[in-house]
């Protein structure tokens, strides 16, 4: 594998407080934290497995909600606490990694930062491994901002797309990005996988401290004002009080918006790896595994003449009879039970409860 | 209202195990125990009430397996202890109605008895007492088995259908049973209905104590002569076991098979008050209160898109999101999530359960 002379560390942002896969999701334990796949480890312990074989323990740092130090600590006690960073509020991701970027900075000197979603499967983790340390050496011989691109296998709607080319000055196997595109509808997802220029948005980047900060200063000169305080204060026993007092004075914006489609120049390395963001329920029956029906069963399962659903339950039995592309998803406290074609419709399910100020079942 | 010369008296029968409202239903409470349409009484208190204002408790007789005497008598408390009879098997309609004709005639003399199924449902309880009323004072009139009749308002493929026709024998409004029909295809039901000369056939029935007595011994012997011994220790101090030593002999078989279908003299009287017989979870739907989008609701429900379901729960939250014409019945150890088409599948999951030695889900 191909490596950086600079440190390489990776950021796994795991802040996030997605209510798509409510009702197992909760506010106290959202969707990084739960084990989806049935194998029993959760989306942010197989994130950190995935970079632990090319970046070592004490070089991963964790960004994430106060609120849930303490579920980062018990699932990855291998991670030092001092890699630990808190968001005092929820700021989106150019904030995020403009944190992470200055304490590894301060602490390293100028370093290479892989940046991961703590959300996302993998299926070929070592392809995977490979290509983000490609990303690692291009980022580091650049000074690029580095984005990894999804090969696409099918029209997905749901994700963000790459339009990429090639370019004399960047190393082999690595493209121009000439623009992001936001989610598309069927008929343009369908044009931009038929055009092979297009690449899924995967949220995973590689780049150096240096580049990451010159940009944010750059473009979100709001963010690196404050991001050079947190700096400054980083490894002083203010620390604590500086974050509390200045992150929440940060904008809320993410670093695609802010940053990625401002800069002028963005590479990015197509990757093929049986990457999903697993963004709502209907995604498990792509990345997990199923019957002999397309069902996904997690739990006490019976069915009759039940196709392609999708059941998520505890010890209670849950008996299906004559189920097409149905979720049900059983707690202890409430259950679900959706239409496949209107799983983003359960975000009306958590409005209604908030309204109703029964945050208990949020 | 009618009555009659002799005691007229009411039979419950209370012994079924039906498995189609599970896992609502469980072998050790079944249907006739539940309250199914939302308003706490279970069908069983509400056949009671139904015929408490035309015969009085001390002549309402259930009869009912040994398992659920005292769900019987915590339910009604009302009736007389010894108007309790225990069917220590299941032997079916005919030798269940005999056991307590015989009881009955032993007790009273010569009697008017009024039979009818504990897990019905009737919307117009007035215009019910009526044609019961006048089926008893039919049957003691005539000397004729009478059954009730009930006025078809839809080719329902799920009930068994009465041919009948006018005679000149029969009392004003009281019809000739020409045929029973089992359960039609859609085609034929839709033909019954509209021909205007057939009935549902509702399992309610009215007779004297001697002409069914008679009947049993003429077309059902083996029925008859077991009837006998059971009527000669009745309320003796051998009752208990003879009737647990003797009433297991007897066959499994239905009054209107056994009986209804053999003899020659039937009546009928139609009826129109809403009854209903409940077979199954999307009788719900038929017979209970729903909200704006035809959902029956029972427990704490939210729902997004979500037309023509039933929802049956506790305590617990149910979120249903994009559903139309689901079953959701959700109970501490086991939920069923069924389509409304194939209701009549969950026996396959109970069947499942049987073969697992799953019993306590039964």
């Amino acid at each position: 594998m191909q490596t950086t002379q600079r440190p390489m560390t990776a950021v796994i942002m795991a802040g996030g407080k997605g209510e798509r896969f409510w009702p197992k999701s909760r506010v106290q334990c959202p969707k990084q934290f739960l084990s989806l796949t049935g194998d029993g480890e959760t989306m942010l312990q197989k994130t950190f497995r995935r970079i632990r074989g090319i970046v070592p323990p004490e070089r991963i740092y964790i960004v994430t909600n106060g609120e849930y130090m303490t579920l980062v600590q018990e699932q990855l006690p291998e991670i030092p606490e001092q890699n630990l960073l808190r968001e005092p509020a929820a700021r989106n991701t150019a904030p995020c990694i403009a944190l992470a970027a200055t304490v590894i900075e301060k602490r390293l000197g100028e370093s290479v930062m892989l940046v991961l979603p703590a959300d996302h499967l993998v299926r070929h983790e070592s392809l995977c491994a490979d290509v983000l340390c490609r990303a690692a050496a291009a980022a580091e011989e650049t000074d690029a901002l580095l984005t990894i691109g999804i090969t696409p296998t099918y029209p997905e709607t749901g994700y963000g797309y790459i339009a990429f080319s090639r370019t004399q000055d960047a190393p082999a196997g690595v493209y121009q990005v000439d623009s992001f595109r936001e989610k598309p509808d069927l008929e343009t997802a369908r044009q931009y996988v038929a055009s092979g220029s297009y690449l899924w948005n995967s949220g995973m980047f590689a780049w150096k401290t240096s580049t990451y900060l010159n940009a944010v200063r750059k473009y979100l000169p709001a963010v690196g004002e404050i991001t050079e305080k947190l700096g400054a204060a980083c490894d002083t026993p203010e620390f604590s009080n500086v974050l509390t007092e200045q992150f929440p004075l940060m904008p809320s914006i993410s670093v695609d918006f802010g940053i990625l489609e401002k800069a002028k120049r963005i590479y990015t390395i197509p990757g093929t790896f049986g990457w999903d963001d697993v963004g709502s329920w209907p995604a498990l029956l792509r990345v997990a595994r199923t019957d002999t029906n397309g069902n996904y069963r997690d739990g006490d399962v019976l069915t009759v003449g039940t196709t392609n659903c999708v059941f998520s339950g505890g010890k209670k039995l849950i008996a299906a009879v004559g189920l097409h592309e149905i979720i049900v998803v059983d707690t202890d406290d409430a259950l679900l039970v959706c239409d496949m074609e209107a799983a983003q419709n359960v975000r009306k399910i958590t409005e209604m409860l908030r309204e109703q100020g029964r945050g208990e079942l949020l």
